[in-house]
C-alpha cells in the first residue's frame, strides 16, 4: 500500500505517532493498526533507533530511514521517530470508572489529559462532539502515547451518554459546585465531568449529578482544564 | 520612544503579552511597565476593545490599533490584543511559601504553573538556570497574565536557593519520593520542589528536605509536570 504521507488532516484514515515514546506505545497496544515507521537519520545509532528497528523487523512493521517524511509530518521537524498508523475506534467498559469531556477545545489539553486519566486508573474517556479529534498528533503526543493505550469514545451529545450509561455515580467539576473535591465520597462506578475550556459545563447539568468544586483563591478566572482534570482524577481515585 | 516591534527574542529588555485577558492583567498588576497596547482591527467593536481603549486613554497609555505589529508578534495571528511592556525583576517573600522550579524546559508549562500557583495562594516562584524564560509571549499567555501578579526570581544555581531562604520546610516531589503526598503535614513556610520535565530531580536532593510521591498506576512514565505541580500545590495549601 502506498500511503500520501502528507501534513495531518482530521478527515484521514490515518495518523501519525511522533517521537520514540508514542511509537512505541503505539505497537506495544495497537500493534495491529500499525501501517509504517520512519526513523530520521539523526537518530542513526541511538539505542531507541535500534530498538525501533528490531521490535519492527520482530513484528513485521514496515520500517524505513526516511527524513523527508518526517519533515513533511512533524509540525517543528524535532522528531526522531515517525508511526504511521490506522486510526481505530473503542467502546467504554459499562462497568469502569469514566471521565466525559463536553467539547474539549485543545488537542494538547485533551493529551494531557488522556495520559493524567492513564496515571489514575481511569482507561474510559467518554468526549462529546463537537469536540477536539484525539488523533491530532499533538494530542498524541501530550498524550505520550496514552491514546493507544485508553479507551475513547465520541458520542454526539451530553444526553447520548447519559441514555447509554444510565446507572453511575455523576460528578460535574463547576467552578459553581456545590461540594468541595476533597469532601466528596466518590462512589464507584464514576464518571467525572468537565466542560470546554472556554465555558465549563452550563448550570444546568447539575441535575445529573453532584456539582463539584475545586476550591481556588480567585486571583485567577480558572485552572487549567488539565490540572483541575488531573485533581479530580487524583481525588477520586483515592 | 519608537520601539523595533519585532518576533520576541529573550534577549529583548520587553516583551508582549497577547490577547486581552493577559493585556488586562498586565495593565492591572504592573501598569508601571507598560510601553503600549495595540488592538487588531478584527476587535473593534467588541465590548472588550472599548473596555481596554477607555482604560489606556484613562492611565494615559499610548493606544493604537495597528494589525501589522500584532501579526508580526503574534505566532498564529489569533489575538485582537497585545501590550508592550518593560521586563521587570521580583523580590521573593521571606516568610510567605515558595514553589521552587528547578531548569524547567518548557514556556507553556511554566505559564501553566504559575497560574495554578496563583490559584492555591503561592505567589512566590524560583526558578534556577537554565530555566526557560518567563517573559516568553507563550508563557505569559498560559499563565493568563500570572507573570504580572507573581514573584518570579531567577537564580543560578539550586544551592543559592538553599544559601538565601535557608529556615524552610522543603518538599521535593519526585517519583522516588518516600512520603505519599496526601499523608505529608505541610509546615509553614513551604517550599515545593520541581525538577525539569525531562529528568526530575536528582536523587541527591534527598538531602534538602522530605521527598514526596504523588501515586499513580505505573501505566504512564510519569505525569505532566504542570499537572503534578497542581496536585502538589493543591494538597500544601489545604
Amino acid at each position: 500500500m502506498e500511503l500520501k504521507v502528507q501534513k495531518y488532516k482530521k478527515d484521514f484514515s490515518y495518523s501519525y505517532a511522533l517521537g520514540f515514546f508514542p511509537v512505541f506505545e503505539l505497537i506495544k497496544h495497537r500493534p495491529e493498526t500499525v501501517l509504517e515507521v520512519y526513523l530520521s537519520s539523526r537518530a542513526a545509532g541511538l539505542e531507541a533507533g535500534n530498538k525501533l528497528a528490531k521490535l519492527c523487523s520482530d513484528k513485521r512493521i514496515r520500517f524505513s530511514s526516511n527524513d523527508k517524511v518526517i519533515t513533511r509530518i512533524s509540525p517543528r521537524n524535532n522528531c526522531f521517530a515517525a508511526g504511521i498508523f490506522k486510526k481505530f475506534k473503542c467502546e467504554l467498559n459499562k462497568s469502569a470508572n469514566h471521565l466525559v469531556l463536553v467539547s474539549p477545545e485543545n488537542a494538547g489539553n485533551l493529551g494531557t489529559i488522556i495520559r493524567t486519566a492513564l496515571g489514575f486508573g481511569v482507561s474510559d474517556i467518554a468526549v462529546t462532539k463537537p469536540g477536539v479529534d484525539m488523533f491530532e498528533p499533538s494530542c498524541i503526543r501530550s498524550s505520550m502515547g496514552g491514546v493507544f493505550q485508553a479507551n475513547i469514545a465520541y458520542l454526539e451529545t451530553f444526553e447520548d451518554y447519559h441514555k447509554q450509561f444510565p446507572k453511575r455515580y455523576n460528578y460535574l467539576f463547576m467552578t459553581s459546585g456545590e461540594e468541595q473535591a476533597r469532601a466528596v465520597e466518590y462512589k464507584k462506578p464514576f464518571s467525572l465531568f468537565f466542560g470546554s475550556e472556554s465555558s465549563g459545563l452550563p448550570e444546568e447539568y447539575k441535575k445529573y449529578g453532584d456539582s463539584v468544586l475545586i476550591p481556588q483563591t480567585g486571583k485567577i478566572d480558572s485552572l487549567n482544564i488539565a490540572v483541575a482534570a488531573g485533581i479530580a482524577l487524583y481525588e477520586a481515585s483515592k
